[in-house]
């Protein structure tokens, strides 16, 4: 079954765009009468029919309609330092995406050494893994921001912060509450310093220990990710 | 700290390969009296310190010893049928040796599309991985198997195969008994055939879920060896 992301679909008509009508017509070869499916990336899961195959506008019937398609019980934004190597950040996205995500910010840290990111680019890999997984939530990322400000922010839920300095460390099983709202910080390769440290822990976000292993940015990014979802099961 | 991987080690005086040793002085600058660490991939942790920085011959005294370094309390074994692209494959190997893993095989399936590997190269990712997450214990890699041949295979441990088909399956969390040894097959992107699943079934492998998403076979391997890892911390 073809998917489309189709975040702009508010009828029960819907029309491709021209890059997706292109890709539909000329490389899935897809013809008037075939189904397909769209996912809005907000919940909604669309069984769709194409009424005509036109590779600069394809046109499309809804016929049967799905919202809050595959609702996770809980909420994970977990923000993490843009690794040196961005395809490892890439990695990451796809992976957390596939495995449940809600939302990413790239956090520039003290000890960053990638202070940007290209954001269209990395939306189009979260997009991909959307449509690959099935998922018709679409996670949202965030413009990258610096950590004293971040941590400022309002976050009506539990906050944790993944390092990997001596200190007093809870696991993140010990102190969740299941199904609710979880931020979780990761820091770059050098990690924290301790001046963020203290002050993360004056805006009331706890320090984890996700194991014993000595993990990459972004493997430990995914750990976090994985431990969430599987306390959540 | 410089961890060099030297599988090779028996004595107290230890010389780093040419190759090795070009990239200590060449690359690390290292010189007489510096401190290193070497891993043997069997659990011996060694400081060592530098006796003669020779880009052809650099000569090492270890001057202290921790054998079982790092050791974990189970064994994981994990059979995955190798990606189309083996980037993918590759990086399930780095993140796998990172959060700990005993034995990996490429497992050559009826929808397979990749039918062989080159495993010397995909070692040298995991040796890399073994010095960067600090790894005394080097995962073997098996060479490639067939199907057939692997599941008739003895294995002293419990035995689980994840499919996405419909049928009875179990999460390996109700099936696992802590601190044993584990053997988990992932099949290739268009899943195992039945006829497999029933090979399996008949040689006691038993059918588990990784959970409700759609994992890509890189993903569903590496949540496999998440999950048995966190349920034995």
């Amino acid at each position: 079954m073809h998917i489309f992301y189709t975040p702009d679909l508010i009828a029960e008509v819907y029309t491709l765009s021209e890059e997706e009508s292109k890709h539909a017509v000329r490389v899935l070869r897809l013809q008037a009468g075939d189904e397909v499916v769209l996912v809005d990336g907000k919940g909604g899961y669309y069984q769709a029919r194409i009424l005509e195959a036109n590779p600069k506008r394809t046109h499309l019937q809804v016929f049967q309609t799905q919202q809050e398609f595959g609702k996770r019980n809980h909420y994970l934004h977990i923000a993490v330092a843009p690794t040196k190597n961005i395809e490892r950040l890439e990695w990451f996205l796809e992976k957390a995406t596939e495995l449940g995500i809600d939302e990413i910010t790239p956090l520039i840290c003290e000890r960053s050494e990638r202070k940007e990111v290209k954001t269209e680019r990395l939306n189009k890999i979260i997009s991909s893994a959307v449509k690959q997984s099935i998922k018709a939530y679409h996670p949202v990322l965030n413009e990258p921001i610096g950590f004293k400000k971040f941590v400022e922010l309002p976050f009506d839920g539990q906050k944790f912060i993944a390092h990997c300095m001596e200190g007093d460390k809870s696991s993140i099983q010990e102190m969740i509450k299941p199904k609710s709202k979880y931020l979780v910080l990761i820091g770059p390769e050098g990690d924290f310093t301790s001046a963020e440290l203290a002050l993360a822990a004056a805006n009331a976000i706890f320090p984890i220990s996700l194991g014993k292993s000595r993990l990459r940015t972004e493997t430990a990014a995914l750990a976090a990710c994985f431990e969430i979802n599987f306390l959540n099961r």
